[in-house]
């Protein structure tokens, strides 16, 4: 089903790591002291990604120039802090620092390193995220994952779903966009890439924002795979 | 000696792999036909490899848009195939892009994968290449070579020498330059790469323009490491 398909390029966030987890881990870890007893980290990890898209809404948009997600991060670490009652200056900018790094300090989806060293004996390989370079290093790393090359945003200066950042990831792999396939699981991301000419693989991912996930919990196209884990999706294109 | 190093990026053609030997293997088995019975296929190399800082030279200058290198190989082989009394249009374009490949499937040097996966437990590492992304991609995945990422050229748009080379390259690394050591087999990569602050290791690779070499037999300044081979090169700094 993804005959021709030189290359798998994956959405990260959500889809191979889970970010909620890991970023209220080390929020737990590095803010417990300046919260209130009461303070729920995982609801911080939400405040936290919930300012993501506006911030690189910014960017799309024109109004300001591409600036890398770490730097984004960054400064709606603010934001999110005053959502919870605390003042940011009141955090010692170092810890702030050291907290922005709960991005680069993901855990993979269980299963998703082995599905990764299967598929890249068949196709490259490689992020295709609105993460910058030395987040999605410090990722694959720490991780293990086996990418053949850290594409993404930072690499074509453009955020998805913007159609430079499919088409120019293309481009860099000197593919046609019929010969790229995205996996991800959020039904979004696989439109802007498939109206780019795109091949496109669905993985579910349930619990992407914690038990109580009403979005993308399946399939809203007829995606060209949809599988159920990354297991899945190696057994379907293998 | 390579205190507060965190990334080490690495020139390809040459100090990882044997490009001579490579690009002559491949001329040899695509060009016989077309060539007379005294077809040298190393000077064949040699000539085609004559044009590539000519060519990137028309980008550095600014007379010619950011080109990535596998388009500039392209043009450049019409070039070397009239240095040999063939007329490029004599042979069918097809077989020139498949020729035009040979750059994709270079070996490394003796030695030069156990090292990467040595140092590659202590360091993050990278090509940081005047080659483009794909072709840095297809080198690396047939050879084995275990990068963490692909950079280079394409990503940072600047050809070496050009500083924007280097610096931009520990910009999306997020490490300040002395954070970065680039390893290389020519003396003059180095010397730019000292300029913009980066620490730089020196390997040795006397055959790198076959038997006959007679520049960058030795280190020409104090390199922070001065090493035989990559296995000296991971003695040295792990």
């Amino acid at each position: 089903m993804l005959n021709g398909v030189r290359a798998l390029v994956f959405d990260v966030f959500g889809t191979v790591v889970d970010w909620r987890s890991g970023v209220a881990r080390e929020s737990a870890r590095l803010l417990a002291r300046h919260a209130g007893g009461t303070f729920d980290a995982a609801r911080f990890a939400d405040a936290w990604r919930s300012l993501y898209s506006p911030a690189m809404e910014e960017v799309r948009s024109g109004r300001r120039p591409f600036t890398r997600l770490d730097v984004l991060h960054r400064e709606n670490l603010a934001g999110a802090l005053r959502q919870f009652g605390i003042d940011p200056l009141s955090v010692p900018a170092p810890d702030l620092d050291e907290l922005n790094l709960a991005w680069h300090r993901l855990d993979p989806w269980p299963g998703a390193i082995q599905a990764l060293a299967r598929l890249k004996e068949r196709y490259i390989i490689a992020p295709l995220s609105n993460g910058n370079i030395i987040l999605m290093i410090d990722i694959a790393k720490r991780a293990g994952l086996p990418w053949d090359a850290i594409l993404g945003a930072e690499v074509v200066r453009a955020y998805k779903p913007m159609p430079e950042a499919y088409l120019r990831t293309a481009d860099v792999l000197a593919m046609r966009p019929d010969e790229v396939c995205l996996v991800a699981a959020h039904n979004s991301d696989l439109a802007a890439a498939r109206r780019c000419g795109l091949r496109t693989a669905f993985v579910a991912r349930p619990m992407e924002h914690g038990p109580g996930q009403t979005t993308d919990l399946a399939a809203e196209q007829d995606w060209d795979v949809v599988a159920a884990d990354f297991e899945g999706l190696a057994n379907c294109v293998i």
